[in-house]
């Protein structure tokens, strides 16, 4: 499986990628799924992909092998909802073909992020379907694969003033929760950090024996430890007692 | 949807159920989902369930109404394990009987936890095809229902050596953190602590709108955030940069 989560914040974009895959549970391995595409200088796409890697891999080479072509491609579109719809239009087409053999176990899921010409920076959420959601307003946040060991998190910390560093604080603490309570996800993890107008993207990896994941990771399970011991004890007061279904007593 | 969790511990067993229905999104109710049966002074069964709330009904009646019967029944079983391979065979001959009009609706999923006689208290999780597993020793926690949400938290701090006061509250901020994250899942909350030996369960309803729980959620939360803040910054040192998939300028 696979965790991957995106943020749009006023800053910017962040992005965040585990690179764990599996085939059954005797077959893991390493690969990428945060990809980043510049095909022009005024433009700048982040593809986070979840579902079927053979897939993921064939919309890769057609996104890639068309910005050299004719026809449409991340490199014409005008906007960044007809980026999604590409990547949307390309997903489908690929697991139709593959259909008759793997059935639904071909599609595979985007999200979609970036910023075209002087448009703002966006995240999108692109269905096997082919169709796609923006980040909302309220909860900017998108999360694609085991999205929900780390959902409660996101829930409680984002929001669109949180700055760029802190949001990657954010999204290493979700994913390293995940990673904990799921082995199907797991590091090396990707990181995107795009400023806003920036048109450029810093992206690299966390590996999973580097110092830092482990002084983050130990912080943050002492700091969450420590919380336990602040919350307050249920009390009499606090309950309502409610009678036994059965009580030989009664 | 539901979320119940149960843990075993040195002291004896902790229990919490949220008490949130759906039938659809817009049949939404309250009910029960942790139940006790105390048919003997040597015997205690506290039940949660998960699933069909038909199904769960049906057993439940049928768990009560063989207490006074001459047949088989929770008052007549020798072990643990006999309490629940019993609930198990009632549940799947509930959903077996239902299924040429639910199909796979009509299961329920159920935790079964308590003391029988003088052997060591325990919780078992009990599958809708009728057999069982225990809790693992290195995590002595079950979850049914919406587990995912609350498990990375529950992973890191449930052990067996935690103290009942500690892990009801452990219990709780799991409970609150996938009602935050899953609209399915929501109060009054229904806790049930086990003192091993007791035949006794103190069991207790913490209300939605209760200062006790508003204290306790604005707690956990304040901390959380807190715990960013002390989270280390990436520093550069700290990653590795790989190449763009497709950069104009490279």
């Amino acid at each position: 499986m696979t965790y991957c989560l995106a943020m749009r914040l006023d800053e910017g974009l962040l992005f965040m990628s585990d690179t764990r895959t599996n085939a059954g549970v005797d077959n893991i391995s390493t690969f990428r799924k945060l990809h980043v595409f510049r095909p022009g200088d005024d433009r700048l796409f982040v593809l986070q992909s979840a579902g079927s890697l053979a897939t993921t891999h064939e919309v890769l080479d057609r996104i890639t092998y068309a910005l050299g072509g004719p026809g449409d491609s991340l490199a014409t579109v005008d906007h960044l909802y007809e980026a999604a719809l590409y990547v949307g239009a390309l997903g489908t087409e690929v697991a139709n073909r593959h259909r008759a053999t793997l059935g639904d176990n071909a599609t595979a899921t985007f999200v979609l992020g970036g910023q075209v010409g002087g448009e703002p920076a966006d995240i999108m959420l692109v269905y096997p379907e082919g169709n796609y959601i923006r980040a909302s307003d309220d909860r900017p946040f998108l999360q694609i694969g085991e999205a929900k060991y780390g959902k409660a998190w996101l829930d409680l910390a984002v929001h669109a003033g949180a700055d760029l560093r802190t949001a990657a604080k954010i999204a290493l603490s979700s994913m390293i929760s995940t990673a904990l309570a799921n082995l199907s996800v797991g590091p090396p993890y990707d990181l995107g950090i795009y400023e806003r107008d920036s048109y450029q993207l810093q992206h690299a990896r966390i590996d999973g024996d580097s110092p830092y994941l482990s002084r983050l990771s130990d912080t943050w399970n002492e700091q969450m430890l420590a919380a336990v011991d602040l919350l307050p004890d249920v009390e009499p007061g606090d309950i309502t007692v409610f009678p036994p279904d059965h009580d030989v007593a009664g």
